[in-house]
């Protein structure tokens, strides 16, 4: 079998010898981003061509400006019929994009400014050009972030206006009328609102990794994918067969009949695996011994509730409510905040839902909070920190939480807690939002169950003495691990220690499961961690009860909690906690449970 | 009594404004960044107006080639007298710094084009300062980040030549003669190169916060320093009577009669104490009933031993030894480090010396090894991480160790420590070099103890496992308490979150003393904590028996310690660990111990 064409080489190589090396080496080497296999021809999101012939002055004014306000006209149904389709899929938050664009086609001064270059003569083409050009140009000089995101959102539109006037339409994702495997440079929120799942059978992007936004949403939607194929991948055909193995992180191209075969053997495996786990939608979790563990799904806004329900999510474990403050360039207002919560607490429908705190700063930033640079954001100003140091933002949020209480089951989880100090003071702010509700009459829930993560490791160390106050903890794991080890696993050269299987990881874990017990609380895990086929034993046998994660693994985990024993979960965990290193873990667990934490050749989760 | 000229004042005043400011407010104030009290006149470190008429024709060529020839071979005694003493003091490293000061006045290039300029007419200073201009405007531009350092090193040579060129010589340390307060914009290395102690009353800085250079180097010296008190002091007259309360962070101005007396009584209290503190030199630290607790110096070089063992240290506790890496703009040879730690090893005597392996990365640069920007540093590519992915760099420095173990009584740490992977891959290093230069014939020490700092709370959490193998511990508290609380301190928004006394921390450390019991293994502290007041009583109750602090602060430790007894230690250790926050374990401390733990208002440590 011929060399794998890699990335780099990939990148260094003109198209026409790309295509070459494709023809070659009839594989693309990527990143396995999200498992499963997929089958099918390529649909190529190709950028169009948007070049045109200048023409500043002889062309009819009437003319022109007729043709432009019919481009304008395309454009402003075509954003319309995004907006509506995000609305439904994602949700109003992310919808609003759109309304930013729509009002960009609407702007008076970019239109007069365009009105009179087509009465100079110029083409529509070349004043739309120019105008926009010039706002772009100066949106980027702002010292603002927001409006140096602004230019962005103006090339876009310019280029939807541009793609009408020259004939040659955007490539569209909701072109797809036919099974296929998506190949794009990188796939964006727009990209998504336009997905239609049920016809895409894969996803391939040039680039990106693990952690980039479409390799999330593929894991998030279960589709396969594989990332970073490097940009040889858009000089693929429209219609060439392929096959995505988003567990080896390859795509074959124009695949013999005995991959082909292969493939479809596996894929059937996969289905029939599928049908398997989603025969388990609707029971609960529960070990072979009976043991409830409920299995929940992490969600980030209500438009992921349709994906968590048809995966039998049995609550939602973690609610991200950063999401509301990052998708706007302003602060959400208590109604949109309080028409999210309700609709999460309404489509759950009386299950438990955990509604986090602004977990905002360190990595997920709102440059409108205009937040000073920091030498370690992660150990910076973020999350409750934040929270309690801005009461007038935080305060907003809670009262909006307060007054959706009502509509379901919630409970509410402040993030980052260090010290009791701050886990009291979040929760006087609470209570005092409480009363002056209840002052002007507003319905409010008798008792909202007040939790917290644990994922700063003092917290995990003092989780008895937290345990007093606290009516439940959850783990969120992917911090927690970060500073235990003090390793940032975003950075390549440390993120070899970012071990979920360290037993000091366990420890801290285990620790705080004890302290938990002593007080009668009940400990959760919503970092990835819950989701991990082999950590779910430790934790469950270390006495964690609830698991939050991905909804596309919950049928995994509910079938692998039916196959376990609760005894023998805690000697394992309380053997691991006796070992020295993460490799020694690992082998515990696969030398105590075999092929039930064996790599799954045939999962998608 | 007038309000104090605050900073923000001081800096939007001009000169004259600020002379009348002073004259009413007879203060400054600023930050406390080294306790005591110092009574003195003011010797004003001024930079020297080095401004000239330019003269670019008619100068005579043969005058002013002697007069720059005269003016070289001043500089050039200067620097070597600068070099000698620095040497002396603060050990070879420090003052190859003014190698590179030579070198530069040696430059043939150089020298070359300012002879071009005499004979053309101009004057030696027109010509070193066009010339020198062309060559730091050079530097300057070059990406190579020492290039451009060395444009500061050509800016002082510059001005040195220029300043005996003109007649007006450079104020100097070395110009002191009498006791006095020094009063600088700042103190560079050379600074305290040229500084004698036995002179100094008091160091006031006009920029600077309690990390700089100048602060850290005062309480290295053991002398009250107010830092940041503003531009305003630089326009102080030399001779000004001043009062430098380190402790207050202030400095009165021509105190009256009254100020005077109280502060005379308050030097007096001082100095008694500061005998009765030097009568314990020689002692050894232990508990009124008897329980031996080593306390030891950090230092960062081999110049810092004369104040350790001035101050009583009964070994090194921590040599840090990125010092040796920081200074130059290349790596250390096996030689000089050999030389460097031989020196320290024979200075203490057969007393325990603990020298940290190379500990760089995060905040602590070193250019030339050319490492990647990271988002957070404090959990990147530092330490062990650095020196097990370079072990070319760490050989050399293992190597050095090694040979210099026959000089005294040495054991090595490793810092960073988080899996046991790390601990024993660098053991394996070690060990690999112990071999060769045996094969080789050279002598290394036979048993050399190997220990690890405990800074990453996965390795507090896990000191039992990793006790089965490193001879000892060192708890690191000032990163482990960052790591623990998930809080920069370098980051003002979050120091508050530095709580060396959160229970967490308290708990950790705990963690740490128990698993190194249960292997026989003994526990030292040699961050910030080991010479606390208020900690220290903890950490000896939780079981740590050896203390590592800046020496200054020894004294104190020592007669506090002869005043505390083991079992009480024990039990008010135990209670902290029941408590929640880091406010009542204050409270606890300052109710068991009283006074012994009051505030030193008259304590000079």
């Amino acid at each position: 079998m011929p060399e794998p064409l890699s990335n780099e080489q990939a990148i260094t190589r003109s198209p026409a010898q790309e295509a070459t090396a494709l023809d070659v080496a009839r594989r693309l080497t990527g990143i396995a981003a999200s498992p499963g296999l997929g089958i099918g021809p390529a649909f190529v999101l190709r950028p169009p061509d948007l070049t045109f012939e200048a023409q500043t002055a002889g062309a009819d004014a009437a003319e022109q400006s007729q043709r432009f306000a019919d481009a304008l006209a395309k454009s402003r149904a075509e954003l319309g019929d995004l907006r509506g389709r995000t609305a439904q899929k994602l949700g109003e938050e992310h919808a609003e994009i759109f309304d930013a664009h729509l009002l960009m086609l609407d702007d008076p001064e970019l239109l007069e400014q365009v009105e009179a270059g087509l009465q100079q003569g110029q083409s529509a083409e070349t004043a739309l050009s120019q105008v926009s050009d010039t706002f772009i140009a100066v949106f980027e000089t702002m010292e603002d972030e927001y409006m140096r995101e602004r230019a962005a959102d103006l090339r876009d539109v310019r280029n939807r206006v541009l793609a009408h006037l020259l004939g040659r339409p955007l490539t569209s994702l909701g072109d797809l009328r036919e099974p296929a495997v998506l190949v794009a440079h990188d796939l964006t929120p727009s990209d998504t609102a336009a997905l239609d799942r049920s016809l895409v059978r894969g996803i391939v992007t040039a680039v990106g990794g693990r952690t980039s936004h479409s390799a999330i949403m593929a894991r998030g939607l279960g589709l396969p994918a594989v990332v970073g194929a490097g940009e040889a991948a858009l000089t693929l055909a429209s219609g060439t067969p392929l096959i995505v193995d988003g567990e080896l992180g390859r795509v074959l191209v124009e695949p013999g009949e005995s991959a082909l075969a292969e493939a479809q053997t596996r894929a059937q495996v996969y289905a029939e695996r599928r049908e398997r786990l989603l025969a388990l939608v609707g029971t609960e979790g529960r070990t072979r011994d009976g043991e409830r563990i409920e299995l929940a799904a992490n969600i980030g806004s209500p438009g992921d509730l349709p994906i968590a329900l048809e995966y039998g999510a049995e609550g939602v474990g973690l609610y991200r409510t950063e999401f509301l403050y990052m998708a706007q360039d302003r602060l959400p207002t208590e109604e949109e905040q309080f028409a999210a919560y309700r609709q999460v607490l309404e489509g759950m429908a009386g299950k438990p839902v955990i509604i986090r705190t602004l977990d905002i700063g360190g990595d997920k930033a709102a440059p409108y909070l205009n937040l000073p640079e920091e030498e370690n954001p992660f150990m910076g100003f973020r999350a409750i920190r934040l929270c309690l140091a801005r009461p007038d933002i935080f305060r907003v949020q809670l009262r909006a939480l307060l007054r959706a209480s009502v509509y379901g089951n919630l409970k509410i989880m402040f993030p980052m807690v260090a010290t009791m100090e701050e886990f009291r003071e979040a929760r006087s702010l609470l209570e005092e939002e409480r009363a002056r509700l209840q002052t002007e009459g507003v319905a409010v829930a008798e008792h909202i169950p007040l939790g917290m993560m644990i994922e700063v490791p003092a917290a995990a160390v003092l989780a008895e003495t937290f345990a007093q106050e606290a009516e439940f903890f959850s783990v969120g794991s992917n911090d927690l691990i970060g500073y235990a080890m003090a390793a940032d696993r975003m950075n390549e050269q440390v993120s070899g220690l970012y071990q979920p299987l360290n037993p000091s990881v366990l420890k801290m874990i285990a620790l705080t499961c004890e302290g938990a017990r002593k007080h009668g609380r009940w400990v959760g895990v919503c970092g990835e961690m819950a989701g991990d086929r082999l950590a779910m034993p430790l934790l469950v046998g270390m006495g964690v009860t609830e698991l939050s994660m991905s909804a596309p693994a919950l049928l995994s985990r509910r079938e692998q909690l039916l196959n376990l024993d609760l005894g023998q979960a805690r000697e394992v965990a309380a053997q691991a906690l006796t070992l020295g290193t993460a490799a020694e873990v690992e082998a515990l667990v696969h030398q105590a449970y075999g092929e039930a934490v064996a790599a799954p050749a045939t999962a998608r989760e």
